[in-house]
């Protein structure tokens, strides 16, 4: 039943490979052509009858106002490492620690106001009196420093080269001009982008879709002086790269109060989006993306003017747009662009709401080398094999939800030496126009029960954490996140808000997945008594508390895992030392769980009557509880593979009492399957990298299909 | 040079046996008998012409006296297991967690005023008049309970069975009535004892010395209702059951506040000594204290007045005791015996001062079964290797520290079928009495550097932690220890008050090694600015703090490892999740360290500078940072085998810059010696289970010896 269709694909242009460009785009059914971060699109190109993407970095690419506007460089606060005081009179080199491509010291009298010393021994600030700045040596000099204590230094740096651009360069070897980054807090940025854009959209008719790469504020990339430790911080969904002296004073005469170096730098640790964060982070984040909706729509209303469409890119300067805190159509973008490696990336993609066109940014990317340094388009590269392995993590959440369109990005011509990358992406292409099609004839078919994802951020980090799965492959809830993007459960993302009154009707399972302390398992917001009442009275009713790794966890009573009474398990953080424990003896039997859990020293059962699935050295590794009608689950860790994501519907399945086996699910783990009733059609997937076979019991019968490595198999029953 | 001399030795007798009894005292030349728990000294015994040993265990086989006076028996908190509100009218039973034939609910009004009930997800009491007592039932009802709350209720408790006889009873299925403990704390119980005292004396004039076991107060074992979880809590070193209504009033008159039940229960955590004790535990400390001198001492008079002696068993009811705290010459005992197992409490008996003579129990004890309920002197069972096994670890210290006497318990007539037994201990007699003698003559020679282990207890808890090696097995320090308890290093304990102002003169290695917030590691106590300058300050001066596991850690600041500039290294405990580390490879070379070092999630090098010994998925398990002239040590764990005893002599050797094969040291690590230099005698002794060579480079030339498995060799050189 495979009937050849085209569109709803961009393909990256390349100058001087016009020919190639135009065979791949008929190949690949593209019906857009784009242009990427380094390459340009000819003429011969442009007029070819496709519609033309321009990407556009708006704060980027202006290098020569930038020179003339040094001051309005967006900033970030940074900290200098602690220094201990062998001296009375100390010395702090700001910039010793950082990279000085990426950072000059902000020195203006603006700046020096929003300088902060600490003495970190105690804790306290150091007087403005007593210190003072050598801006010739670029240092602080801490005078009557407390012997032995350690100081710190948090000051403004100007960011001198964008970081995209910084990469891109380090990764590729360029050797061009560093890139710099303006910030549109400025009236004068403002006027300046505003003409620049239009006279922009005057010189580039044949562009239809200005592509934004993003906005104007990117995620947060501190890099360090030394070679060894050049990442010192990595935070994708983080607001210390929207600081300015500027946008502190606006906040401050908003707010109320005057937020300080220390409301972002934290000690060192920064307000990373893996805890749960304060008011203070929480009001600039309003504050910010506030700003980001008021003047990016000044810029996206000038792209409607010239008739052009606005898409957005969902990543790199994103930082401020904030596609699921409500108000993203206020932007009146019309596209959203996702760059996706796994499923989680397609379903964040997917489910934004206010804009027409979801497009994903398929990986690899066109580039010699890939994710971590790694060859890809170059010798020692398999880009076809990488290209089936993301494809492989995508289609499973493509099943489940639908996108609009695909699309590649970076230099064409590298892809020439690799004909099996053409015709993979061929059938990739292909592939993903009919799975569209049939999600715009009805939903599939989910199975109960309805699962709830609760975090610190709720809805705000819908199928997300804070980057790629790759940048924090440890974490619980990323890789609960990718396993559920292909599950065929309706998924929804709960703060603490949220369930404070009661649990949301029609919510089955809950899933509390982090370590103690992170915005995903909820840290100090399981202080409120409202939460515990709420969500323990709901499973008493019948409902599902599924905890991971540390949830629900909260120091100060008589548990730590707050959800202790439901889950009949807590962790001894070394108070218990001195306490007997139950014996723990797996039991096992009813349901499976994933054989790669990780043993959690300290844990235990409180009362004894939790039945353990799973244990390591006495330790419960996985436990179910019930508790009035409902249940508690334990879960010690949790790691994606397509095993575990079985296993994890199962165990769903089973702790909401759900029959084991249910329709429409297929019969060998390697495989899944979509079912769209409102085509009759069945789409099996074959996740592995060997044939397998596979059988899915439907209302008229049992299908058995044989599908190839990594093949998809699209029936109508 | 081995010469046969008799004495030091306390043999338990067994009417009954009398020529075994009196042979055995030949053969092993002892020079005392004793009875024991369950055992009696007939005349012929008596009258051999050996001194006579008479336990007593003071508080207990008063079965008469107490159920007349049952509301003098000792009592304890307890806390009911939390319960969940599923109706606002909520029925809490005291006793469903406990084992009732230890407790029973103490239900007088002046108890009841010590009972509280709280709110545990609040954290907040629940107002008298919120709850009532249903005596009959043994239950609180909590009314008006905020649903899906839990609630726990703290009572206090008679105990109806001293532990020791508990546990007795129960290991060896004793079938006779339960011994009570009464509580001297009572005028009507002190006037009892004193005058039954008395006559015991005039009823027992063969005996010489009384052997109290020991004073007043067991040691904290709270048993629980189920089998399957039977010790709730067990504490060697904790006060909890030194508590009456009486003594709460007393020490409210005394220190002008009221503990509260709380204070105790802890949030059913209890106040475990593992972890830093708050000025409300250490006041009562004292105050017990105070007490078990003011009144033992009375008892002690009465045995001089008899012209006994006095000596006091160092466990079971040793609370409010403390060898260690200063006071203890005050009681006027002449003696004190302490059990071991292992080489830390040969050396925890062996340092007490204010007393003439130390003794050692050795194991095994004479019963069927031992350790864990394991077979001894039965079927299964292998008396002879655990003899050897138990020397092995004591011997080692004894040749550090010494003490003055050995002995046995027990039923004698078990070791009948064991002759191996009965040759081993001669042998262990004869060893034990040479290596005696020689410290007589002069100290041993020992190495530089000094070291002293750092703790929240300080000398209070020299030598030990809290119990016996095998209860808390994975404890850092307690490895510490056993391994320090053999080692050529003189060792001082130090608490944090002694640093504050400065570390001690002659100290020049600081451990300070255990989790965070235990009494060990130091918790809180690190919070203190002055602890950190003093001991930074002695570092940067050429001192070495060598911290395990997780040093001076406090959360709160920037750093979890107070000492993290020393250290060079620190541990994330998820707020740096976001942020880059220093690579980590291991280096090594100058100095090895254990092998089984075990990985501390989130441990990362701060300046990249430490040289890391070792390391494992990235993580550092031993580093060594320079800092001025000292230095940072970090070992990830620490457990003691004879092997790690000499890799950790070998880098506290290193970390002090101290010579790294010194003379007196045998080049074996399965092998041990130490030097006598007043008698220019050497001991080389075998701690494994095979034949070994070992040489010792002396200042007289190199000597050279080959050891049977155990074996010690003395030497004139």
């Amino acid at each position: 039943m495979q009937h050849k269709k085209k569109g709803g694909f961009t393909l990256p242009g390349e100058a001087g490979y016009e020919a190639l460009t135009l065979e791949l785009a008929n190949r690949w059914g593209a019906d857009v052509i784009r242009d990427s971060d380094g390459t340009a699109l000819s003429d011969e190109i442009l007029n070819a009858g496709y519609d033309i993407y321009s990407t556009i970095c708006i704060i980027r690419d202006h290098n020569e106002w930038a020179k003339r506007n040094p001051d309005k460089l967006q900033m970030t606060f940074l900290m200098t490492q602690p220094v201990v005081a062998a001296e009375s009179e100390l010395a702090i080199s700001l910039m010793q620690d950082f990279f000085a491509e990426q950072f000059a010291v902000s020195e203006t009298p603006d700046s020096l106001r929003y300088w902060q010393v600490f003495d970190r021994t105690t804790g306290n600030e150091v007087p403005r009196e007593k210190w003072t700045y050598d801006s010739a040596a670029q240092r602080v000099l801490v005078h009557g420093a407390a012997l032995w204590h350690t100081y710190t230094v948090s000051f403004l740096a100007y960011r001198i080269w964008e970081e995209i651009s910084m990469y891109n360069h380090t990764t590729n070897n360029w050797d061009k001009e560093h890139l710099m980054q303006i910030d549109p807090i400025y009236p004068e940025t403002q006027e300046y982008l505003l003409n620049w854009l239009e006279n922009w959209c005057l010189a580039h008719p044949a562009t239809n879709v200005i592509r934004f790469t993003s906005m104007f504020y990117n995620f947060v990339w501190i890099w360090g002086s030394s070679e060894k430790n050049r990442h010192l911080f990595t935070d994708w969904a983080s607001y210390d790269f929207t600081v300015s002296t500027r946008a502190l004073d606006l906040f401050a005469e908003r707010y109320g109060y005057r937020l300080t170096a220390e409301d972002f730098v934290n000690k060192g640790k920064l307000r990373t989006t893996h805890t749960v964060p304060d008011q203070h982070k929480l009001d600039w984040m309003a504050f910010i993306n506030d700003f980001v909706i008021e003047y990016g729509k000044k810029l996206i209303d000038i792209a409607h003017k010239h008739n052009k469409l606005a898409y957005v890119f969902y990543d790199d300067s994103w930082v401020g747009i904030e596609p699921y805190n409500g108000r993203f159509a206020e932007f009146g973008f019309d596209g959203i662009i996702k760059c996706v490696f796994s499923g989680f990336e397609a379903r964040l993609g997917s489910g934004v709401e206010g804009v027409k066109t979801h497009e994903l940014r398929l990986h690899p990317y066109l580039f010699p080398v890939g994710l971590g340094g790694l060859p890809t388009f170059m010798e020692g590269g398999d880009p076809t094999l990488d290209a089936k392995k993301f494809w492989n993590n995508i289609r499973r959440a493509l099943l489940r939800a639908p996108v609009d369109r695909i699309g590649l990005g970076g230099y064409l011509h590298l892809v020439e030496p690799y004909p099996d990358f053409v015709d993979y992406i061929e059938k990739i292409a292909d592939e993903f126009r009919l799975i569209r099609d049939l999600h715009a004839d009805g939903k599939p078919y989910a199975l109960k029960p309805k699962v709830a994802v609760l975090t610190a951020w709720g809805k705000l980090r819908s199928w997300t954490c804070s980057g790629h799965y790759h940048e924090q492959p440890g974490l619980d809830l990323i890789n609960v996140l990718e396993s559920l993007s292909g599950l065929p459960f309706e998924v929804e993302f709960l703060n603490f808000d949220e369930i404070r009154n009661g649990v949301p009707d029609g919510i089955q399972v809950i899933i509390n997945a982090g370590t103690a302390g992170s915005a995903w398992s909820g840290g100090e917001l399981w202080n409120d008594p409202s939460v515990i009442e709420a969500l323990t009275g709901w499973v008493y009713s019948g409902g599902v508390f599924l905890g991971i790794n540390e949830p629900s966890a909260a120091p100060g009573q008589d548990r730590l895992f707050r959800m202790a009474p439901v889950l009949g398990l807590d962790k001894d953080t070394g108070e218990r030392i001195s306490h007997g424990k139950w014996p723990v003896a797996a039991q096992g039997g009813e349901v499976s769980v994933p054989g790669d859990l990780t043993e959690q020293k300290g844990l235990y059962l409180t009362d004894g009557k939790a039945q353990v699935l799973a244990e390591q050295n006495g330790s419960p590794l996985a436990a179910v509880h019930d508790f009035g009608s409902g249940r508690g689950v334990y879960l010690s860790s949790y790691t994606h593979s397509v095993q575990n994501a079985r296993l994890l519907m199962d165990l769903i399945l089973h702790a909401a009492k759900q029959p084991a086996s249910p329709d429409y699910v297929t019969d060998n783990a390697a495989t899944e399957c979509a079912y769209y009733p409102a085509s009759s059609t069945l789409i099996i997937i074959n996740n592995s990298d060997a044939e397998q076979t596979a059988s899915v019991r439907t209302d008229k019968g049992t299908v058995t299909q044989t599908l190839a490595a990594y093949d998809t198999v699209i029936l109508k029953v």
